[in-house]
């Protein structure tokens, strides 16, 4: 079946080993992606909230990966699956998913430097409908829609953050050996979304990926808000019509030496009084590890670095720190976690390189935290290595609820759907009085990290 | 030693079992609080923070219950204690928490009746130092200050909220048998406070009672949006000096058939342009149970009408539907508990009687809580049980940090004690993606009470 393929595929030979199991593990995702399950009727891995619509066979279905994982899915439940295709695809990836859970972390970036090049794929242009198949449910706007509109930025921005969203959750369900809930949802005044979310996983404590698709009319006060350079913006009676969609992710894994992931990507349109049209792009992906492992930072940020660079030499510094400053727990006086990139009102240097950009971005959330996930998850801990991740996820607690601009944006606006907003917050958090680590700790350093920002790269 | 007498000790004849206990709780407390306890060096006590003032005997000390307690203190470092005096007071406090714990909730309630008549003690009007003995640590003000304007409502308010603070942590210890930490803060620009936090205990999860005492510069508009009525202030240059002063408290109980209480009463004082003070008070106590007792929820609602009542006849209703109001979880549709009461900007019918008002609520502290605790510590509990507090305690998290006036305040404010502004967080939280319990199960129950709140007298 037809996948978008990420960019920096195509300049996998004689990358590093690090960026060869990145892209492995692309290749995992798309190998898994050909099956058609129904959901059963106790455990819907899709679940149609406020009205449905009928997708492929006349059947809300979804495609992924089978139990063919390497992990067990012990202890969860999964849906019935059924697999009508792709079997050479999902042997595959049961063979690749063994050898992965059996090697140590060099090893298997080697194996995926192998399998990686037998798994690249070129970017689709296919029919809406077939690439729609690989979905984690049929996409927020109507599939005849999006075919009429093929060459439309919204059209193609729905399909990115889609596919993203499948490609990042089947690649965290071949990992944990659990399912993702898939919940599709619709608002009363327009638009909807897709959330996916796996608790209480094998390896993941919470798992959100969430897609959300919405339009309607904003005061030119909010869209002056919507926009971090406060431009003004003139609507027809004061009002402007607009269409925000995104792709926002947050894992919260187990093991204290995984580290969290967040990333967010996301285009807005607004239209004036006179027709004309202002869109912008903004988003970013950021960790927030427990521990310092300076290996795992490096790969991270340079992940990124790369994807930036393809772009304009300058993004990745402007954006790295932009990230800091705003990931930023004011009254702690630290990060939220080691950074990554963020952006907003990315409006240059023209629509299409913008999107090309964002496009990049999203395609390295599996390639620079899938390999750090695979490295630490068998890692041992001691109970005060978790009580210290307990109380670093009270701090991102903290983080999301009094500072994070799209929380509060969604908490404020009547309507939205507050499980996907809080989607975010961990499964479990600490907060203790007082509590300062003792000069010369691991949780001391990473402290001092917090407090004083670095260059990984 | 002369301490503080609740309000409705006078009214203790032919009361109900409840009241009785509730009397009795706070003859304990004034029992207990004759010993002079001297922190041991690795178990502070009384932690000074930022500067040190003599107190008494020129050392830094604390009076308070003895290890007499009912129930162990296993497991808690205790501080070193010596008894320098009030022997028999002592012996009755141990005599009396051992018949406590063996005896059931109303063997209790009964022996407290008798108790009580004992204990009863007048209004001390007598040597601030003589009263300060019972504090949890020094005042914030210095005492000779305090001496020189004996009269002035900031002293006489300083003083409610250190013995509040001290009846209510020594009645907690007692239940509790663990020792409440006490940091004796001060902020750099004027004012400190006084937190105590006694974390992971026997009964408590966590237990925070803080007293600050502030006093600086407010901006015209910090001034206007303090007041939730919005009246203009007129100050020198735009500047108003002011003074600002509570005791607020979060008690988060580990058993969860024993609630969550949150208390806090505070006063303000600015002085305008043309040498006038505004003043004015504000404060409520409110109950958060994670299961619906009705019994619990009448005692509890009823201790504060009897306060109100004695003052005004309309405070209980219009305080109790503030207080439903102003605990609103707004994105979840949910007041944060069952309410009690809450007010701000009391300024009528006169800066004595309104004193004598919140006097009465603080008094009311330990008495509409401290039975409910001896009722349920013992409850047996479900991992289910656990599991719904852990929810009901991200709510909790949740209320606090986006909506809290005060935490919101605090958090903005530079050079805050950020540790006393989130001890009202709980040592522990959850948060699981789309739990809805069942029709008709005791969460449902509850959760129908936080959608519509109702009248409990």
């Amino acid at each position: 079946m037809a996948t978008i393929v990420f960019c920096s595929v195509n300049k996998m030979a004689g990358t590093s080993a690090r960026q060869c199991l990145a892209s492995h593990l692309k290749g995992l995702v798309s190998a898994g992606e050909s099956r058609l399950q129904l959901p059963s009727a106790n455990s819907p891995s899709l679940t149609l909230l406020r009205g449905t619509r009928s997708f492929s066979r006349g059947f809300s279905v979804r495609f992924m990966s089978h139990g063919a994982a390497g992990r067990s899915s012990a202890g969860r439940t999964r849906t019935r699956a059924l697999a009508l295709g792709g079997a050479t695809a999902v042997a595959a990836t049961t063979v690749i998913s063994g050898f992965l859970v059996n090697a140590n972390h060099f090893q298997r970036a080697e194996m995926a430097a192998k399998v990686s090049q037998a798994t690249q794929e070129k970017e689709p242009d296919g029919d809406i409908m077939e690439r729609c198949r690989g979905f984690m449910s049929p996409p927020v706007t109507d599939i005849r829609v999006m075919q009429e509109t093929k060459g439309a930025m919204r059209t193609k921005m729905e399909l990115l953050i889609m596919e993203t969203q499948a490609k990042f959750c089947k690649a965290l369900e071949e990992v944990d050996g659990g399912t993702f809930k898939v919940d599709q949802w619709q608002k009363p005044d327009g638009g909807g979304g897709v959330s996916c979310v796996l608790q209480d996983g094998k390896v993941f404590e919470r798992a959100g990926v969430n897609v959300s698709v919405v339009s309607g009319y904003l005061t030119e006060e909010a869209a002056r808000q919507m926009r971090s350079r406060g431009k003004v913006l003139k609507g027809k009676n004061g009002k402007l019509p607009f269409c925000a969609m995104g792709v926002s992710s947050v894992i919260h894994p187990k093991n204290p030496h995984v580290p969290t992931l967040h990333f967010n990507y996301r285009y807005f349109e607004i239209e004036q009084e006179d027709g004309s049209h202002q869109w912008w792009f903004g988003g970013g992906t950021d960790l927030t590890p427990v521990y310092i492992n300076e290996e795992d930072a490096f790969h991270f940020h340079n992940s990124l670095k790369e994807a930036c660079d393809k772009h304009n030499s300058q993004y990745y510094s402007k954006f790295k720190k932009w990230c800091d400053q705003y990931f930023y727990i004011k009254h702690r006086g630290e990060t939220r976690g080691i950074g990554g990139i963020f952006f907003d009102d990315l409006d240059t240097p023209s629509q299409e390189e913008a999107f090309s950009f964002v496009k990049s971005c999203a395609g390295t959330v599996v390639p620079c935290y899938l390999p750090i996930v695979y490295k630490h998850l068998n890692d041992s801990f001691t109970a005060e290595e978790k009580g210290w991740q307990q109380l670093r996820r009270g701090r991102y607690v903290e983080f999301n609820l009094v500072y994070d601009r799209g929380v509060k944006f969604g908490l404020a606006t009547p309507g939205s759907r507050i499980e996907s907003i809080l989607m975010s917050l961990p499964l479990t958090a600490r907060w203790e009085y007082m509590n300062e680590p003792p000069e010369g700790t691991r949780e001391a350093e990473m402290l001092k990290v917090l407090r004083n920002p670095k260059e990984w790269v």
